[in-house]
């Protein structure tokens, strides 16, 4: 049998572990697929650096055309991360009738229905399995294993950095500033965190997830998203005597046809399993109307987990090119985008007030919530000593969106309220 | 397109289900596999009972021959359960080129090979993923989305009746007995629960599981088994004051290429994931080299999720028809089975005893678990009055099963012992 020629954009962390496995694993590999799978050429932005995965400088080339270009290679591995090179890459090397892995999230967010058209076109596999919740088979799980189910509901906690910085808040009582300082110390947080700790990586997965459970095409701008950043150490300890855990959540829901993705600081009930997930691990709690509840938990990132992910679909590709099926299981959304309005949103809320410590001024605040047709679950009003006035913590029945803005805009504007300390949505 | 003609040999619960969700997601399912998938005929035992989900009786058969031998029909759908007639016409079937999609975890812990092997020969997809853990797409989780790592554990809480029993028995402190008695009134367990609570049906699908996670065929009679109606409320009170809830766990263990398979109830750490599985839910953790700690949670049972598995199944298979390639992607073990030995079983123990409440009792024990080369982790010595002695616990570090197995045989013959209330394995 040949060998399956495999080219790897990149050897940085994901690709050194895709050399790993495939190279470590090639034994058992082959007894799935029957060939030897052989990384014959990688890209590395220079072929002089040492790494901590040795490798012959022939099998080295700083010139991504040598693989995209290679007639010999069949399969390009892209992991080298960033936009506009990769999609270059794969592109091409789709034209060139190479088949596709990929665990480039930013990507397969923007340009993944281009990529998809481009692979269906041209009969290639691109699959991309470690763009989402790295280690865990999310997306064969929504392609195939709910395939006879109507998915209704995604709720994710896809990004291990910001979930790990408010697990260390939640159980140490910690500031965001000193965790975020210490996850960067650590290597959990980069020195540029925006876009982990702002949602904006949440949120490519979450559009990707909805994507393919919805069978719609969602992309990064479809996502509303807020991110961690304002979140006080005082909203955590409220949360938990209320019975709640705060989390980053993606959550992507459809009622009929229409959809809503969004990403957001939330306050998730203790008894649901999404609260009890802690540090950088990740989990995606899916709802299908047949099969009810499942979740689905594991590491969201790093070299071994990734790189699981990635050479499970190389081992996927590779049995389709024995069996002559490459491209012919291109997933493609075939649901016209209807996203909802914010009339059409709905969840609970949790909001924290600081109020003048006065007669009746509960009153005039719960007057604005029937005003807007805010039902309230519940109620607690303190005084609170630190701060020489009264504190309100009110969590909603389900509200609008659109009902909740005009809560709030009411309060801007009544006097009672000296501050709106925090909103938070809540689940489970 | 001519429509892809299925026969359903059974009309229980997922049968029911299987009706349900193919006839009502129609649509869905023409757009993801290209055709009308069609239950021509449906296997009943009294074609005459009123149903709950009524269809044309010329749809209905009493003679599963009439499905087996039926030229027009290209899929069996076998979830009738029982295992001789199940087999006869699932081989049947298989011989006369007939795909196969089969509930039935019995059948497969006990014949899979068999099955599998007749399938291979015959160019026949069988598909089983709702065998085990109903909703859970574990199954392909293992062959696929592992396909490139090393399993080496599998763990599982797959037997929802137990669960539930366990989990009514931690949070109310009620009795085995009591709890049992409940669980049937509600239709949790069956009026003869031996298989669920003696740990047959959880070790049925551990065998599975462990089949698929090591590429080595194993089945039914591979697995050692304990189940749960020895548990007392004081086991569980105890393990919750060490930071323990009792579950029954099914542990799939491999190093190298030794392999052991348990059902038994365990003591499970408050902290690990599998701790917070509660009532009728399944869940499966799962440790590779590479990916590490994941887990898949949902529900284990059930007319709908089970269901669910069913049909994605029954859409893999109209998919490879499509394709032309159904019976490429069966799973074959191609590894030698080795159990591990007794000597070679490792993992932490719980013990409680009662022992008189007088001088050089604990010297005495403790010496024991010496002289077996045990060591232990913790040790509690508390007096109880309403037995008028003297209660210990142990939790002892990694220990070979034969070291335990000696430990207690020396139990046995010591004096200062009055009874070995309870032995758990530990995990965690």
């Amino acid at each position: 049998m040949e060998p399956i020629q495999v080219g790897l954009l990149g050897m940085g962390t994901v690709g050194t572990g895709v050399l790993r496995i495939v190279e470590g694993h090639q034994e058992d590999l082959q007894k799935q697929v029957g060939s030897e799978i052989r990384i014959a050429k990688v890209l590395v932005q220079d072929k002089s650096k040492s790494r901590r995965y040795a490798l012959e400088s022939d099998r080295l080339t700083e010139d991504a055309w040598e693989i995209v270009n290679d007639p010999s290679i069949q399969i390009v591995v892209e992991v080298m991360g960033g936009i506009e090179l990769a999609k270059t890459y794969i592109l091409a090397a789709l034209e060139k009738g190479k088949h596709v892995v990929t665990a480039n999230k930013d990507l397969m967010a923007l340009h993944g229905a281009e990529i998809l058209a481009k692979a269906a076109e041209k009969n290639c596999d691109v699959f991309y399995e470690a763009s989402v919740a790295g280690g865990i088979p999310i997306i064969r799980t929504l392609i195939d294993g709910f395939s006879s189910d109507r998915i209704t509901k995604i709720m994710g906690i896809v990004n291990g950095t910001t979930n790990y910085i408010l697990t260390k808040m939640s159980q140490e009582g910690a500031s965001y500033e000193d965790v975020l300082k210490e996850a960067q110390e650590l290597g959990y947080a980069e020195s540029d965190p925006t876009s982990d700790v702002e949602g904006y990586d949440a949120a490519r997965k979450m559009a990707i997830l909805g994507t393919l459970g919805f069978h719609t095409s969602l992309s990064f701008p479809d996502v509303s998203v807020k991110g961690i950043s304002q979140i006080s150490k005082e909203d955590i300890q409220y949360g938990k005597s209320l019975g709640y855990e705060v989390k980053l959540l993606g959550i992507a829901e459809r009622q009929d046809d229409l959809i809503s993705v969004s990403v957001q600081p939330t306050m998730v009930k203790k008894t649901h399993p999404l609260a009890a997930v802690n540090g950088v691990f990740n989990a995606v709690y899916v709802y299908g109307e047949a099969v009810g509840e499942t979740m689905f938990y594991g590491p969201g990132a790093g070299e071994m987990p990734t790189a699981t992910s990635v050479v499970a679909d190389l081992v996927a590709v590779v049995k389709n090119l024995k069996l002559g099926v490459n491209g012919r299981r291109i997933f493609s959304p075939y649901k016209e985008k209807k996203l909802k309005t914010p009339e059409q949103i709905a969840s609970k809320y949790f909001v924290r007030l600081h109020v003048d410590d006065k007669a009746g001024v509960l009153a005039k605040i719960t007057q604005v919530f029937a005003n807007c047709e805010v039902s309230l679950e519940s109620v607690v009003q303190q005084p609170n000593h630190s701060i020489a006035d009264a504190e309100i913590v009110i969590v909603t029945h389900d509200a609008s969106l659109a009902s909740m803005n005009r809560v709030l805009a009411e309060f801007e504007s009544l006097e009672v309220i000296q501050k709106i300390k925090s909103v938070y949505r809540v689940e489970g």
